[in-house]
């Protein structure tokens, strides 16, 4: 049985649940107190994930972090979500570290900071995410004009992994999710 | 022949080809006018890359971009730094990932707009940059007080993925590159 350490506001857990809950795999939860500070505490970060962050998941003897990883690491046990092909499979490897880079990462400190931070954000930080965040989008929005997926005819990790924020309510994030869904989810 | 296309303020570019050289792959280059804002072009994200960046590597007729995606496609292809076993392997995606997410990011955002940018960069978006930056060190840091390589007993794509950004002059980024180099090379 995996173990997912998470919390609901965890874009990058649902990324997980969704996965697991695509490949039909049971999973049970634990509850990690995020907004109490739990992951910047040394106890958790030695017991659960160095890097201090959420999500992990147990598979067994095995420690797994970093949501990307995550999602290579079940696609290729289970043998779905991974991309057919080797050259698809590259290009899954490509949008997972764009999402990473350029997309999740402003976006999910954009919300954060504008709908959980203990203080008023400062303008100048959410108005220079603001710029990296619509220019990521451009480019997903650009690239999916021509396909219904992001790699191939049919979704894949690179899907699961860009679209994790983007069920949000729009009051967390100021972005219009429902929009943002047509985008991903045009077929 | 390997073709990278790259400029050289691009850490990114510059991990590619640490690792061609680590691999005595000969590559030629072709320069890329970032600076002049080439990326931003319509045409050149169509011929060379819709995600608008550089490196891209050209091999034959594949075209590879994202540089962890590019460092991992070149270890499968050459069988070295990728890491020896399944967990190891599993291992340098994840920190291929944070290095993506949390680190070389952040860091080459900060360095490009306190030595590159147009304008004078704004104190509260350098100042939360930093923040995210120390963390990451730190992350860093503590992991690499146990062990000599970030992944294993040798050199990975890991390492070469890290260290992108900590070869540029101190007067780019205000980080003593010094200490960082140490910190990653102890060995």
């Amino acid at each position: 049985m995996y173990l997912l350490h998470c919390f609901s506001q965890s874009g990058n857990s649902f990324k997980v649940a969704f996965m697991l809950r695509a490949l039909s795999q049971p999973y049970e939860t634990v509850f990690v107190d995020f907004m109490q500070g739990v992951t910047r505490d040394d106890g958790w970060r030695e017991r659960s994930n160095e890097m201090g962050e959420v999500p992990v998941l147990e598979d067994g003897q095995r420690r797994l972090t970093q949501s990307g990883a995550i999602l290579t690491y079940l696609a290729r046990k289970h043998g779905a979500f991974g991309g057919v092909t080797p050259d698809e499979q590259q290009e899954v490897l490509r949008w997972l570290l764009f999402d990473n880079h350029k997309f999740t990462s402003y976006f999910a400190s954009y919300r954060f900071a504008k709908a959980f931070g203990a203080s008023t954000p400062d303008p100048a930080v959410m108005a220079w995410l603001k710029g990296r965040i619509d220019n990521a989008y451009r480019v997903l929005d650009k690239h999916l004009a021509a396909s219904s997926f992001v790699v191939g005819t049919a979704p894949t990790i690179a899907d699961i992994s860009l679209c994790g924020y983007l069920y949000y309510p729009v009051e967390e994030s100021g972005y219009d999710l429902q929009l943002q869904f047509l985008l991903l989810q045009k077929s």
